[in-house]
């Protein structure tokens, strides 16, 4: 619950997908003490689960607070160039990784194995799919955005990612951080917004899906030190929305 | 006190205004342990103190270290949107917060009802009001500056802050964070600068200020990890600003 | 070790050097324990270690974890143009701070002296100079840049750095970021990788040394949060440089 309630905001609504490479894990107790409410699910950022050496204690901080916990898609792409599925696999299990992102986004999959893939791993992981290039050249029109996202939730994906790294600097963006703001429109009216995450790692990007789509909309790659500034984006608590989500104007004098 | 004092360096001087928007309680207890001479007042930015789950424990622990707690100028606007200045004043109350933000920065607010605004609080609270606009291509001339920063603090106004926002790009900053610095110089001038808490969101900002008024100017909106470093430039102690307060030639050898 | 090792890649190589600007205790003991093995070498930034109130806890820790601890090179130059070497090497042994970086990127030094300061400090320190202006106006020769680094280390230091800034502003980058990458390689053709430190602070330079020289190359100023990310550039396991280290495309099913 929030420190008060007095303003009668709507309750709380959209997904929260924050990344970590690498956080403290007081500095990570602390911020699901302060704003536990408002993440939902940590993806360990592409492969840096399998570098920190205390990965266990990371997963199981996690998993004390109720927070499922998601490996980055890249992890699983170097795992594809090494021919190492069934290890992988074994290793989620072993460290009790209960989500896992399919990604193609810097190596080439054709569509069909890709979507094998994630018919694969869902009998053993929820899995979180990402359509989207993480190599800036690469524009997908707003056909191929749409249908790839169906086929990945028809193969046995929960969610799907648009790409928009940690930087916002490919997929939904460009490579100079602007957004692709009518293809995004146009994919969200064909497929809906109820089974995307957008990746949005900057204040601009959060505020815009939010005045766009409203304050439900289910945002991704979210830094551990946004997911506040996030929450008061939503509530309309701070500047960038706060016009569109609480009106305007001071209300007359009572 | 520092580390050393062997360098001889003038006492500190100048109040540093730091942002906080959720960092863990660790992190603060340790930077205040580190440098807590160097911090002066922290505010809660914009609504972060309405959504944090544990705000009393982030208040008691700044008050243990004798520290003022402001809660940001958005905020306020979006009580007085929803009509609920009140229940406002109670919520600050409850949670021992000593230092209110006024702002109107999102919101239209004329000017006879914010100073009435300030003149209100001011009878229970200590009030930090703040003149700019968060909108960028809201251009306040060096007139409007001086008067509304007089008339703010004749109005019971402690200090003024001028804005800057999180990234310095609007107020005393263009929406490229370019600062406008005959502006900021002219008013400087007029008001002088013992009442003015600049927004000085980086250190190119930093920089400027201490260069131009020295090390005793006051900045605000300092982010955390930035108290350490910005007391350095107060110093002369970092490249940026080393010849100007430090003198720029080595001493000849003894 | 790592958390795992079911992707065989090959072990680690390549200094990663620091840069502390008053990180919390706590969050550094973690990150310790989390990638302790990718940490090289801890610098102080500039003056910091001035300022800080808690300087010996700070060092007492690194030392604990066998992590050298470097002082960072602006606060001699101000040592310099305060007279107080004497102090400034009684203040480093009473601290028990083992290496110093020997600098001139804000002062003007002549180079009999720098190399005479070097090799003076090395006597009793283990000494990192380091080479380029903090003036992004100054521009070195390939000529200079070979000279002075090889001077340098014949002087007494361990290693040169080159000069990069905790922005990727100066030295090694032009004042808008951009590398100079001929000037780079040039200079590396000629004094070779072993004694260099290349100051690397954001990802696209990271990314760019180690595709050029290889997952072995030693890089600077690096943020403590971006400790765990350089480490997986190294191993290929992020996007950046996922094809240069492992190779890019999936192997055939088995």
């Amino acid at each position: 619950l929030p420190a008060s309630e007095f303003l009668d905001l709507p309750p709380r609504a959209g997904l929260t997908h924050v990344l970590d490479k690498g956080l403290g894990l007081t500095a990570w107790r602390e911020l699901l003490d302060a704003a536990g409410d408002y993440v939902d699910i940590v993806k360990l950022g592409w492969g840096t689960s399998y570098v920190t050496q205390n990965l266990d204690s990371r997963v199981e901080l996690f998993r004390s607070y109720g927070k499922p916990v998601c490996v980055g898609g890249t992890f699983l792409e170097a795992v594809l160039v090494r021919g190492k599925l069934e290890e992988y696999k074994t290793f989620l299990s072993e460290h009790r990784i209960s989500h896992v992102e399919i990604s193609d986004g810097t190596i080439s999959i054709p569509r069909e194995q890709k979507l094998a893939l994630i018919a694969e791993l869902a009998r053993d992981f929820n899995v979180v799919s990402e359509v989207g290039s993480k190599d800036p050249s690469v524009e997908l029109d707003v056909g191929e955005w749409t249908t790839w996202i169906r086929e990945e939730l028809d193969a046995g994906a929960t969610k799907v990612l648009t790409e928009g790294r940690e930087g916002g600097t490919s997929g939904m963006f460009s490579a100079t951080g602007e957004m692709k703001t009518s293809a995004i429109v146009e994919v969200a009216d064909a497929v809906g917004i109820d089974d995307v995450i957008f990746e949005a790692p900057n204040k601009a990007a959060q505020s815009w899906f939010i005045k766009q789509f409203g304050p439900a909309v289910h945002l991704g790659n979210i830094a551990p030190e946004d997911v506040i500034p996030l929450e008061t984006l939503r509530l309309g608590l701070r500047s960038d929305t706060l016009k569109e989500v609480l009106g305007g104007e001071p209300a007359p004098a009572s």
